[in-house]
């Protein structure tokens, strides 16, 4: 980068994360969990929330956040979960959601009753992962179909990250894939992380999921 | 965008549409097609152009661009594929390449008797198509297994295009896609676009998508 850019860079990101923390602390007193989720496009992440919905019925709300279409927001009103939709524009458009983008939409939203405030941030495995938007949790949604190497070729996304779900695996049958070594990648970038292992078309995995939800669930 | 991160864009897209001029100009006179292919992280870029080596066996070179490590230009070697790796770098890395990337790697191959460049861009489905790199053609590899919607939803990388290839075909069987309307999405953002339907793992396609490079190679 130039370095006016960088300083552009370093003000914009800056701004952001007091905006960030600001968000966090404020959706935590009003007994929240927000999840930022991230990933390549098509990875399932809608695919996901709308499962969800056969275990978690009430409390579930998502940011949409796209660069064109409100497919995704139509997809959830038909399951049931309420959205709001972020399109961030047309030149190209924003390439990652910033917490300024999510408190101007939470500002416009009835959070009253909601437990899990779910961000599906822009489908991009690489800008999402430098801005954070005020989540409790950030996580990658990582299709089994990309191969077991993105983790060490996209690797900021998973370090800033605590929990992974490795997600269309009903496919691994047709796949030349080595789910083993798909994990260890991911492991090797952050020990830390939590993966889970799920289809949103079989429902694999989901009792874990919803467990993982129940778990990290604000008791204020 | 700020005002003055819109001002800094400005310029930095302005000083690379001037590289990127000069580069297809200097390409296409020592009679190098050049090609840059953009898609979504794990799309199957790579196993493309290994895929290709079975009709083509001599005169292509590839740009690789990745964040971090070589693992896709280590596997273009083991499939006789001559390629020089980019990583865009450590703050999550620049989530695109430029013009300026490719004239620094072209000074530093030897590219006689090459027909063929491909420039394999960052995995973004996003901010690659903001950047012209100085290819001759731009194409888009969109895996069947990322949905039928994602040219609707992120338009400026198919608006941009001359090709597109849908690939991944041979996992059509295992999915809930409507191909036909993959295609009809794709031709509504871009109608001119020139669609081929691939498999890296079949072959299905590849006489049709080496006839497409053969009547674009570029004959002085």
């Amino acid at each position: 980068m130039e370095k006016n850019e960088i300083s552009v860079m370093e003000n914009i990101l800056s701004a952001n994360d007091t905006i960030a923390d600001e968000l966090r602390e404020q959706l935590g007193q009003k007994g929240i969990l927000c999840l930022n989720l991230m990933s390549s496009p098509g990875s399932g992440k809608t695919s996901l929330l709308e499962r969800i919905t056969g275990y978690i019925t009430e409390g579930i709300f998502a940011i949409e956040g796209d660069i064109q279409t409100s497919l995704d927001a139509d997809r959830l009103a038909s399951a049931g979960i309420k959205s709001y939709q972020i399109n961030t524009g047309p030149f190209g458009g924003d390439c990652h959601l910033e917490a300024g983008w999510i408190r101007d939409a939470i500002a416009q939203i009835d959070l009253s009753g909601i437990n899990y405030l779910f961000v599906e941030n822009i489908g991009n495995l690489v800008c999402p992962a430098e801005f954070d938007v005020g989540a409790h949790l950030n996580g990658v949604v990582l299709s089994v179909t990309e191969g077991e190497d993105k983790s060490l070729k996209y690797p900021l996304a998973f370090r800033n990250s605590q929990f992974c779900l490795i997600s269309k695996v009903d496919l691994l049958p047709y796949l030349d894939i080595n789910m083993q070594r798909m994990i260890d990648n991911v492991l090797s970038i952050n020990p830390e992380i939590e993966i889970l292992i799920i289809s949103s078309k079989t429902g694999e995995g989901f009792d874990e999921l919803i467990e993982f939800l129940e778990k990290n669930r604000i008791k204020n």
